[in-house]
């Protein structure tokens, strides 16, 4: 079994908010990783090489041994943050933190994820899914009001202290305008967007591109 | 604060696959909760009532403090089990189990959930999301044979051990048939199903009833 030393081999795709999450992780605690670029768009997920490496055909994806490597954004974070200061001491604010990540992935990221990617990763493709937008609209609006009404009374989601939570949910959080979403409406999550990007070790997505990563 | 020995009172709903969790986990690990019984169907959650208890509007819901609870039925499973067996001492394993509670979230729960609850629960109003059924059950089929896959070559999901993976999937793993989804045609699914009702503690979901619990 590898060791805790092992170097995490990452698959991951640039300009998405799920790949980035483990990338400001690993930049957060100063673990070093190995990020390998594939080309969703161009189809690489879904080759037979790929689908070697992980089953599930989806990036991030974290290498081991074939078919048991580690899949799911906020898992991977989880396990690259284990033992820092990332993951809450306390175990309900752990929990809690596992409550706004489950959270991100049933309410806010897949309404959030693909208004964004239609709009501004494949606009011409938009057309083609102009029937899933209002669902995506409103409901993706509903989780922004709710973060909002949250920060209102907390500068960070869980224990008033910067946490995987707030990784996990910054991820698709501060590109959620490129979806549609009126980031200006919400001073609460534009001031924890503010406050997130001025953590030590914050590297802007930007960074998870090939050649810089 | 409350210590480790305050009862937790847990908001929950009968017939819930999601309410079934921190339930089934509570009695595995012999841990007492105080069970509130809330009529979805009935509107209760969407009272001023509820939403004093739980703005999510939701249920499972663990109440602490007025508006600071742990909602999302992973999470307050997850803070049940913690420092028992359930929870895997491995940190890649523990990661794992994560990664299957969001895949029972993501791409298991949103299909099997609503096909089911359209089709056992409230099938006179089936009709009004006949457009829906296509996208759940061959979504969920998928999910379905993604965990048969899994489960010919392991006997639990994470590690060769029951886990609160295990628990999460089979929340609505069991009554997948209820929703249309064909379990004859899993025999891993099937046995894997039969070995987690051999576990000790194990109580099925309908003993999760008022007057029962």
């Amino acid at each position: 079994m590898p060791t805790a030393e092992t170097t995490p081999c990452i698959f991951v795709t640039q300009g998405s908010g799920n790949s980035y999450k483990p990338f400001l992780v690993s930049h957060q605690i100063a673990k070093r990783c190995d990020w390998v670029f594939v080309d969703v768009l161009g189809g690489q997920t879904r080759t037979a090489e790929f689908r070697a490496v992980n089953p599930r055909g989806q990036v991030p994806f974290m290498s081991r041994t074939q078919g048991e490597g580690l899949a799911e954004s906020n898992a991977i974070a989880w396990y690259l943050a284990e033992g820092s200061a990332l993951i809450p001491a306390d175990p309900f604010e752990r929990a809690q933190a596992l409550q706004w990540m489950f959270w991100e992935q049933t309410c806010f990221e897949p309404n959030v994820s693909p208004a964004r990617f239609y709009t501004a990763i494949v606009p011409q493709q938009k057309s083609a899914h102009e029937g899933e937008f209002p669902g995506w609209l409103s409901r993706g609006a509903a989780a922004l009001a709710f973060l909002e009404d949250h920060l209102q009374r907390h500068d960070f989601l869980v224990g008033g202290a910067y946490s995987i939570a707030d990784v996990a949910v910054y991820g698709y959080g501060h590109v959620a305008h490129e979806g549609g979403f009126r980031l200006e409406d919400h001073p609460r999550v534009t001031e924890w967007i503010e406050r997130v990007q001025a953590q030590p070790g914050h590297v802007p997505m930007s960074m998870l591109a090939p050649g810089r990563a």
